[in-house]
This record gives C-alpha cells, structure tokens and sequence, in this order.
C-alpha cells in the first residue's frame, strides 16, 4: 500500500524540483560557471538566450511527483510532455536520472558534464530548444501544439500495464485537436489498453495572451471535463510547499482509483481521473524584472532576464534566482547529484527518460504476415475482368489483423467500411466504449479497427502507436487527409532527425490507404476531389517518403504488403475502391512493383524505340492510357506506340534526389530521349513536371492531370473536365507528333467528336455510356 | 410578443416540413413525374442515385421552425449547414421560399420547375449533390466537415442583429476544429455582434458507426455544453407531432433568452443557450428495405434505396414514401407550393436561403484605408541601413484599424504581437469575452483583434467574416500555416465556384501575412521550420491564388496595401518581422511590386548580358544574394553580374497558367536565354522548377531553398546548412560559370574557408560573426 507523503518525503521532493529547476535555468542562460562557485561574469552567459522557461517549472513539478508515485507503486510510466517547447525540463530530469549520460556519454554527471548540458542547449551544433527527439523519454516534440493527448492514447493502446502522464498546457488546449482528444476516452479499453493521467496544467497564458481555460470559472471548467469523460480533481496554488501536499495527495488518490479501475473495470466506461494543475507561469523565477511583473504573467514564457550578457543588474537577478534554489545543497563537490535526491528518481526502465516504449523501435517486433500471393485474383487477359482493388486488398489486411492482435490496428475516420475494408470485421469489431445500443455493428472495446471521424485523431493515435514500437494503417478519403498535413510534417520530422540519432532504433513506417480519391467523387463533389496530398508529402525529406500509384488489385496487394513490412518511412498509396481492370497477374505484379515503373509491351505495339510514349500513374489514368492506346492502335495502326506504367512515383526522380531515383540511362531507356511523352497523371500535372524538371527528354513530356475542375458528376466526366480522357489524350499524341500527316486533321475531329458524343450521353442519361464504363483492351 | 404554437400552427408546420422532405426525396431519386400524378415507373428513376438523405429531415426540421420564429419575431437569420451533404434539404427550402427560382429563372415554380429542380441535382451538368456556392443562403458547404459553428462566429461579428441558426452534425462534431469552435462564445461581444444558436443535432449516425456525442449519457452531454459556456436544451423525439410541439416550445424559450441578454448584455459573459436536437437518421423515411432496419441507423446515411431503377419492390416503396408526404395537399395544380404554405414563409430578405449576409460580395464595402506612403521608411542607400518590416506594416494595419472599425478584424493564434503588428493595440484591443483580471493587456469584449491558439478557428472566423462581406487580415507562423492546408482548399474551390456563379458578389480577399518565417526559428528550431506552405496554395486554381515575398519594408507596404484592396484571392504575403535591410525607396518599391520582378541595377555590374544571373525571392535570401553579388565584384570584377528580385512569385509562371505569368520574351529578357541563373529562394527550390519548368532558359536554372535541414540555431548557420548562404551561392556561380578560369578554384576554396570560419565563429560564440551578421552593401 503506497504511504502517503510525510513533511521530509515532500522537503526532499522539493530539493528534487529545484534541481531541475536549476537545470533548466542553467541551460537556457549559462555557457560556464555551471554551479555559480565564482561570481557570475558577462561571458559565464550565452550570447543569445533562447528558450521557455515559463511552462518548465510546471513540468518539472510533475516529473518529481510521477518519480514518487513510480517508485511507491513501481509504475510503468511514460511523460508526455504537450508544451514542448519547456525542453529544458525534460532534459533536466533526463541529466538528474543518469539516462541522457547514458546515451550521450560525453555529458557525465560532474562539472564537465553539466557545463557541457548547458552550453549545448539551443546552441549552434547542439540540441533544440524543444522536447524533441534527442531527448530520452520523448515521443513527442510539441513544437506545433494539440497533438500531446492523442499522442497518448496512441501509446497506451495495447499496452495494458502503461500509464501515460500526458501533460496539457493550456494554450494547447484551445487547439482543435486537443479539444477532440479528449474523447479518446471512449476508445479505450480498460482491460487491454494502460491508462492516460491527463493533467490540465493551467499557468494561465500563451505568447501574450491569458489562455481560455484559465478564465472560465471552476465549475464551468469542471463541468467541461466531466463532459469530457473524465472526473476531475483540482490542484491550485502557489506556494510551493502546500501544492506539494496537495499534488502529492491527489496523485496518490488519482492513483489509486486508477488501480482500482484497472482491477475491475467494470461493464460501464470508467470515468478516469485527470488533474486541473493551476500554478504561475515562470513560477520560482523573477518576480519582476525592470519593473513589469513577470511570474505569473505572459512575461514568463520565454526568457524573463533579456540582458544578462550586457546588463549587470539583470545578471544580478539571474544569479540571485539561481542560488534561490540553493544548487550547494543539491550537487556534490563534482557536481553530481546527491544521493539522497538521487536515491529519489526511479531506476533502470522505471525511469521515464529511459522507459523503452519511448524508444519504440527497441520494442518492435515484425508482423506476422499471410502470404500476399494467396489473396491474388486470377488475371487471365490483361483489362478484361474487374476486380475492387482495396476489398481485395481488405482480405489480406483481414489476415493481419487476426495475426497481429498485439500490435496492428487500422485507422480511418468512419471509412474502413466506406473504402471496402470491411473484410477485416470478419475477425474483429470496432474499438468502442461508449454506450451499445441494438442493431449496432461490430462495436466493442477490444476492436481493431479505430474509427472515429476526425483525422486529427487518427493520424495522432497512430503516431503514437508506431512511435512507441507497434504498426499501423490508415485508411482516409484523399481529399481530406490535406487535414493532416501539418501533422505529417512533425512527424516526417521526426523520423527525419531520428535517423541521426544512434541510440534511437527505427519505428514502422506509417502507412496512408488513400481510398475514395480524386477520380471518384460521384456522391460527394469537389469539396471532396483533392489529389495534392502527395505534392505535400513529397517535399518531406526524401529519405522518408515513398509514394504508390497501383494501377490494380494485384498490384495493390505486392505494394501494401511491401509498405506493412517497411521501416521509418511514410508511404502514401493511392488506390481506388471501385470495382475496376485488372492487369497484371501476381507474378507481373511483383515484378512490375519490384521495379516501380516499366513498360507495358502488350499495351504497345512496338518492341523497339517509339514514336511516342504513352506513360501513366494511378488507377484512373492508367485506364484511360490503355483506352488512348487503343485507340490509337486502330486508327492508326501505323504509330509505334510505347505504354508506361509508374506504380512508385519516386523513381521518376533522379537518382541523386531520391534513394528510389532512376539514372539518367534507365529513364531515357524507358521514356525515351527525344520522343513525346503523353503522361496521364493521378494527382497535379506539375508534380511530375516538378519530378522529372532535369531530365534530358522533359521538354518533350505533356502532362495531363487534375487540374481542379470537378463536381458532382459522373467517373468519365470527371476526367473529360481535366482533359485526362482516353479521347484527348489521343488529341494530345496528335498535338505532338508531326508524322501523323494528312490523318491528323480527321482523327483529330472524331476524337472531338467522341468527347461531346460522350458529355452528350452522359448529360442526357445520367451516366456514362456503358461502352466507355464498361471498356476492355479486347 | 411571439405566442406560442397552436395545434394549427404546427399542422401546418408539419405541412410545411413534408413539403420540404418531398422534394428532397424527389432530388435524390426522380427524373420525372415529379409530383407522381402517374405510376412511378423506371425511367422516372435517375439511373445512378447520388445523395446523402440520412441528416436531411432533420435539417429541414429545423428550417421550418425557423421560418415560424422568423416571421414571428422578424428575425435576420442566417442558416449554417454544418451537415452540407444534406444538400437536398437546403435546395428544398429555397425553391419552396421562391429564392430559388429567383437566381435561377429557368427553374420556376411548377411542375416543370419542380422537375427540372429534381433532375439537375447531383446530375451530370446539374448542381453539386452538397449544399455549395452554388446554393443561395449558404456561406458554407460543409463537405469537409467542423467549420460550421466557427463559420456561423465569423459571420455573426460586427453584425449586431444578425441570429446564426447553426446545425452542428454529431459526426462533424468529432472533428478537432468543431470541438474548439465552441469556445468561440469568449470571443463574442454580445453589444456590438450577432448571435450564434448551435443546434447539435444527434441523428446518432456517421457513414457506418454511432457518433460519439449521441452515446455518452445526457447528464454528460449537457455537463459538455456547460462546460463549453452554453445553456443546453433537449428535444428529443421520433413521433413528428410531439416534436414539432417541443421544438417550437424550446425555439420560442431560446429565442426569448437570446432577446433577453441582447437587451441587457450584463457585465458577465452570457450563458448562450443551445439545443440539443435528437432524432432518427432518415426519419420519415423507409423504416426498413430488404429486411434491414434503415430509419435511425447508419443505413440511411445516403440512398436507402437503391435499386428503384432495376427494383420494382425498392421502387414500390420509393413510391409510398414520396406519397407518405400526401403531395396532393402540398402542391397546387400548376405544381405551386399551396398559399397557406407559402404564407409560412418569411418575405424577402427574411428568407433565410436569401439574406444577404450569405451573399457577402453586395453588401461588401471597401476599405477606408490610410495612405500606404506615409509609413514608408527612408532609404538612402540600399542594403545601407535596416527596419523590422512587419512592424511599419504595423503601423499602417493598426490605421486600417482605427477606419474600419465596424469591417475589419485581425486574426492570428496568439502571435499579432509576435509578428510585430502591435501597433494595433494603440486603437484597439484582443477580442475577450472572459475573466479579466489585473495586468491584462487589451483585453475587451469589442477587441479587433481576434487571437486563439488555434489556427483552425482564426482560419474558420476569418472565412465566416469574408463570406459574409468583411475584410481582414491572418498573420501566422509559417510552418504552422499547415495547419488549415484543408480549410484554405475548401475556401479557394468557394472562391473558385463562385466566379462562375453569377448571382454571387466577390468578395474580399483572404490574406495571410506569414511572418516568424522558416529562415529565423531561432528560439523554436525545426518543426517551426515549413515553407511548403506556397507549395500548397499554388496548386490551387491560378485565377484565386497570389503569392508574395516583399523583399524589405517598403515593398512589404506596398504589397500589404495591394492585398487589402484586392476581391476575392487567397493573398499570401511572406515577410520576415526581424530588424533587416532596406533596399528600395518608396516609390521604388511601388514601381517593384508593380512590375513584380525586376532587375536591381544597383546590385549588378552590368547594364548588357550579364554572365551570370543572380535571382532571388524572399527577404533573407535577397540579403544573401546581395551578399553574393558583392564578393563576386570584389573578387571577379571581370565577372557581369545581373540580379533580380522577384516579388510576386506567380510572375515566373508562363502567361497562359496564370494571370500574372510573364511572357516567354520578358522572361528571357530577366533571366537571359541562355546565361546561368543561380536562384535563392524562400521555400522548397524544386517550387521554382515547377514554376519554370517551361521556360528555355529552365536548364541553366540552379535553385538554392531549404531543404529541410534545421534546428535552434543562428540565422547565418541555417542558410548555410541549406546552402543557401552567400559564400556558397558564390561557389555556384564558379560550379556554373566556366569563364573564370584559373581564379575559379582559388575563389572556390576561399568559399569554402569562409564557410567553415563561419561555422566555427558560431560554434564558439554561439552568435554569428557580426561581420556576417551585420552586412550591408557598403
């Protein structure tokens, strides 16, 4: 039975807390002198100050009451920190538990090491400001805000013995993202899943601003959170040893409801704890400065002393706050931690700068996967049978689900049905622990499939499940998933630094199924047609992007398991939903997706070098090619045509640009050095301008593409508004190819022809004519 | 004083609700005999049936209680369809109010009206199947669901009288940003704005899955929207008449309430009331098709059912609902609304689906604004002496201010003041309806300047404002820009649409001063560092979208004044707010900006052919270039340099992509057909290929940006790790220009010590050398 905290446990707690709080000061201001033993002189203090101090001392109170509570009731427990940007904090408690001398030897715990702590701290060639990745104990960089709860629950999922303390600050908390999270609750299963401590740390301001949060009265504020799910308990105040007392007692008693919750979760959702903690922003530091209140004010939030290099007086009053933490009590003559505080942190993998599911990659384990091959639909004659790709698709994913029932989960917002996934519901439900009512489908706490409709959480769950060593698929309308491009960037950023970092092992990729695309809005309209997700993800570093264009089930079955069993990458596939041609049997589907591009010689009629080249990225695009070509092949039978398929987009750059590049050589094999390309495109024409702007033949390349024309309207129309049909592309050979001669003119005009034959019928029924829809290469 | 519904009234409300539902019915599925005085057969069935009916009762519900109150109570009201995929019931509305057969004459009020109104919906060359632009009363189209509630804020802002009926659907109300959006009640002022009435309406269904909202107990919904500061009130039913009786009861008690405070606003933040509407998903419709319950379930989400071309059974029933509305009391011979129906609606402007406010372009009026000159900064010399950009444009913005007081607002997620624009709270203060306490700063109710740290809610306000004929200004974080890439998507294709309508005003454009740029994170490092911000407007169509990088202060007015003038663009200003170089006087600057790109004389040494061009965008990579350009005339006088400044970005695209694009003989004539051109950009440097890829000159283009290389760090050290830096733009030169000869490896290494001098100074000094630092031209 944990005890509760007597007048010494708290003393030395608080010693802890100034250590850290001397830390952290130090490494935002001082470049020598570390532990003040001479005066402090103008060139002890870096020349540039940058940091946050205003939210650290805030999060460092928590960390020393989360090490009691660990060591008490051996917790397993991770920190996630939401405002980020109070970096030097986490790195405080990282140096004060050992762990960041660990991995980063040359910073030991001594005088040397402690200088070198703070020197390095957003210094030229040393660490950021922010919690980030080369801080032990993080998966979470909160530079851009809302992101610390789903980051969470994405880590407590599957997890069933983790606690995760997440740490809200309340200028966070007016993000849309974060006021969503809240709801993960019902999401979580208190049998399967570990538990998320959100605390609600109100210091009260932003930048420059009051936060929301901290100006509605308690009970409006309590009364959000019961809304929320949860049942809150209030901490306030500042002075520090009676919110001490205070915090100690409420962790103990949050504590224990958890314990008893996770003994018996009950048939009902819990309604779990979480902490209103309202202390001073910049609490312990300047209480005042040039006259202008500081603690307690917006003031607090970077660094409340300017002028500590040239200004005496400041200098004095950051000396003077330093010592306020009496650094002689708490460091040794070496300038080592004492034992008595030290004996304080947890040890080993208790420590939460060294929790291992921090550093997910060491805990990753492979999926265990089906054979792809087994789900493979007979191909027969290319483009003359149908099959829809991602239901297809949703067998194989099915398959993972049930074999990987520790560590895969499927995301999407409302839409793995909707993007034919649906197969997977024949071995698991829906995650859900709110109330079941009659006639409900598949819902249940332990599902798989985490459906809720906002991508924010989607993508935020499944960040932190990968990041704390588990796998991932996310299934999203292409349009929409633009809602997440910011977070995609943190984490492209992420992954991106982490490869630098030795002692970091790498993670899953994450995965994006974007289903229900550009091309086939039919119920929805253009709010809903929007291809430019890739050009967003392709300006991410291009050690970590990878993006899938499978033209076809088979395909679509060699590129998702490739992308399930992949590392440290964000693979983006596009694929479509509908019923749709089939190409390639499965062994020419591993083949063509091994190389990512290739030629489709029985779509051509030629072996050796054409008179044009007919390339084409994406389902919709590749079917109106092989229209256009044969097209072509009938009218004019005498042009030696030449079909390309691209399946993996990034292998149009040069190799020099991305690891998936082609040469020069394999690029002119394939398109030709001085031949016209026709390129029908899935996404913005420009992006494979953007690809392919250095090669030796881009001049000669014709892009059509989307080009933000649409509407509620039929597939075949679709394309006719962007120019992507079968019949213009024929025109676009035509527009580029002299020798065509006298028959140009007239093939020219029936292709005009057919366009308005095509809008005609369409307008006039309703819906294409069954003999475009219904094409086949025969 | 309203009295309150009798027995008739809501009989011929419900009247009134079935009329409403029957056309919606008839949208979805009927291509002809739209009033079934014949046998439904086939080929009066729309062969492919696009819709979405499940929300659409429930949105119809609440308009016809609407029209009651209006006309009771002659409210100014405006409808915000956070559901859009209930188009159907929004179409219904206007055409039965007369407003739509007003804009669209061809559509009258008679059976052929009625069938041609059926016909075009979701039909290929009809009307979009959501509620769209092209739906008169609606600001907003709600297919990327969670900006209605923000949405109805902004439109309510500065309009004193104006009541927002705002249908929050329980799917969108998962999303991040409509969570947040109810906080938007701190920021109202009750004297000097409208109200927002948010209806959250639990139909209890998404696509395939219970929301969470409708399944979490009352008491925890109502403590919700408590804690969101409302007053929540239920109606909750499925039995019409008993519905229609405690909706109109609730309606007239809210209204009475929302009257009561606007008469006496108090000193505390109201308790806005809201309603909590809960009733079946499809009610009225089909109970169950093919033996499975579809009224209340997800089922009904869109076409319950959906074989009535091919069915006769499904058509049967399709037959039985439509008649289950008993049209023959609802339609006239002729196929007219009857007149004790019609006399239900509001008049005129009344007309929710014709208020003006949802047509924001008339009652749009220009801004008073200051004249930009007067805030230029002398410059007698360029590069000579420096000035914070962002701080005159300060100036001036808090000018636009003070004139406009009842049109113009400022938004930004805590930063105006970050972003140097504080000269605003001379005149005005930060939006604040919530506990003020000592020390604040400008904080008031009647604040101009909106600031929330949510980009989703400043992006939402700000397009609700625009919408409906305002003005304003966003300024924010570069990278986290990102964070509304969906937002700004759904708002250009509004703009885009729009064009094409022609009943629709322009309106004022949508302008984002991004400052706190990716070049000087210095406190915040590399996930504040994003420019592909440009990356994503720019694919958007090219008649809405302008892209901006004012070079210094001057050009910065001048682009700031133009923006603020313009209609109807998304304007994208990037300007760093640092103290930096100013290069051009005034009226340089104007005839700069006007031209958009030019040579910078001065800078070069050469008044012919240059051998090699130095171009450059953005402010800091303008200083570099400069820099550049002078160790090349220190070093290879011999050398003829032109430098060129680009302004407005879209300048480099071709004339026929873009209205600002240059002709192929102005772009030689800048960049030289055939000389190098070395280009230091702001962003990505694969966006500049993508803009020029067509040019002839394309292949000598060499692009320096950032490549996603960042951390805390000085300035100088973040150009160099993107080698964007001088020294290295230098080298580049020498890689590209074979003239020099000789002297070429010479001056390369002392490029390359120079480079590693600086590295080392700012490794050591932790600032950079001041000689670097402090550059100017002289």
């Amino acid at each position: 039975m944990p005890q509760p905290a007597t007048a010494d446990d708290l003393a030395l707690l608080d010693a802890y807390w100034r250590a850290a709080n001397y830390l952290s000061v130090g490494q935002i201001y001082l470049l020598d002198n570390p532990l003040l033993r001479e005066p402090l002189r103008a060139e002890h203090v870096k020349p540039r100050l940058l940091g946050h101090w205003g939210t650290t001392p805030g999060l460092n109170l928590l960390y020393a009451h989360m090490n009691r509570a660990i060591r008490q009731r051996d917790l397993n427990a991770l920190y996630v920190t939401g405002p980020g940007h109070g970096g030097p904090g986490l790195v405080a408690n990282a140096y004060l538990e050992g762990s960041y001398s660990e991995v980063y030897s040359s910073l030991g715990e001594d005088v040397d090491g402690m200088r070198g702590l703070f020197r390095q701290f957003s210094f030229p060639g040393g660490i950021p400001s922010h919690v980030a990745p080369e801080t032990p104990g993080s998966i979470h960089e909160g530079g851009e805000l809302g992101y610390a709860l789903v980051h969470a629950y994405g880590a407590v999922f599957d997890n069933p013995d983790l606690l995760a303390l997440c740490v809200v600050g309340d200028g966070e908390a007016e993000t849309g993202p974060l006021a969503a999270s809240w709801h993960s609750n019902k999401f979580l299963d208190p049998r399967r899943d570990g538990v998320v401590l959100p605390v609600l740390h109100l210091n009260g301001y932003k930048i420059a601003n009051p936060t929301v949060l901290a100006r509605i009265p308690d009970d409006e504020l309590a009364s959000l959170m019961r809304g929320y799910g949860h049942t809150p308990h209030f901490v306030v105040g500042d002075e520090p040893s009676a919110v001490h007392q205070e915090l100690a007692a409420t962790l103990d008693t949050v504590l224990d409801d958890i314990a008893a919750i996770k003994a018996d979760p009950g048939s009902k959702r819990p309604a779990w704890p979480m902490i209103v903690l309202r202390t001073p922003k910049g609490w312990t530091g300047p209480k005042e400065v040039d006259g202008k209140q500081v603690e307690g004010t917006f003031r607090a939030h970077q660094v409340p002393l300017a002028g500590t290099r040239t200004d005496a007086g400041h200098r004095a009053q950051l000396e003077e706050w330093m010592h306020s933490y009496r650094p002689e009590e708490l460091f040794d003559a070496d300038g080592r931690l004492v034992p008595e505080l030290r004996a304080l942190a947890p040890e080993g993998t208790r420590r939460m700068s060294a929790n291992p599911h921090a550093n997910g990659g060491r805990l990753l384990r492979d999926l265990a996967m089906p054979d792809f091959r087994n789900y493979a639909v007979e191909v027969e004659k290319p483009a003359a049978s149908t099959s829809a790709a991602t239901a297809v698709l949703g067998e194989f994913v099915r398959d993972v689900v049930a074999r990987n029932d520790d560590r895969f989960r499927l995301f999407g917002p409302d839409e793995v049905a909707s993007n034919r996934l649906q197969a997977a519901f024949e071995v698991t439900d829906r995650a859900w622990n709110a109330t079941v009512i009659d006639g409900d489908d598949h819902l249940a706490p332990g599902g798989r499939v985490m459906e809720i409709l906002s991508e924010h959480l989607c993508q935020g769950w499944l960040e932190g499940y990968l990041l704390t060593g588990r796998h991932g698929l996310f299934t999203s309308y292409e349009a929409f998933i633009h809602i997440v491009d910011s977070m995609l960037n943190q984490h492209a950023k992420w992954l991106k630094t982490t490869l630098g970092i030795p002692w970091r092992a790498p993670i899953a990729s994450l995965n994006y199924l974007l289903s229900s695309h550009v091309w086939r809005q039919d119920h929805n309209g253009f709010s809903h047609q929007d291809p430019g997700f890739l050009d967003h993800v392709i300006n991410k570093k291009a050690e970590i992007v990878r993006v899938y264009l499978p033209p076809d089930t088979n395909t679509l079955l060699s590129v998702g398991d490739h992308c399930l069993r992949s590392r440290h990458y964000i693979n983006v596939i596009v694929a479509g939903k509908q019923p749709q041609l089939t190409y390639l049997t499965m062994d020419q589907a591993i083949a063509h997706c091994i190389r990512g591009v290739g030629i489709w010689e029985w779509a051509g009629n030629t072996e050796g070098e054409p008179d044009v080249v007919l390339a084409c990225a994406g389902d919709i695009p590749t079917l109106e090619t092989l229209a256009a070509a044969k097209l072509l092949r009938e009218h004019c039978p005498e042009l030696e045509v030449r079909v390309v398929n691209v399946v993996d987009l990034m292998r149009l750059q040069p190799a020099s640009e991305h690891p998936h590049g082609m040469s020069e050589r394999d690029f002119d094999a394939l398109f030709t050095p001085d031949k016209p390309v026709i390129f029908a495109f899935h996404g913005y024409p420009w992006l494979i301008h953007r690809l392919t702007y250095s090669r030796s033949n881009h001049h000669n390349l014709h892009v059509r593409g989307y080009k933000e024309e649409g509407t509620t309207t039929t597939p075949f129309d679709m394309v006719m508004l962007n120019d992507l049909d079968r019949f213009h592309l024929v025109m676009d050979v035509i527009d580029r190819v002299p020798a065509l001669g006298s028959n140009a003119a007239v093939l020219r005009q029936r292709m005009e022809d057919a366009r308005l034959a095509a809008r005609r019928y369409t307008r006039e029924h309703g819906e294409d004519d069954p003999a475009i829809s219904g094409w086949t290469w025969e």
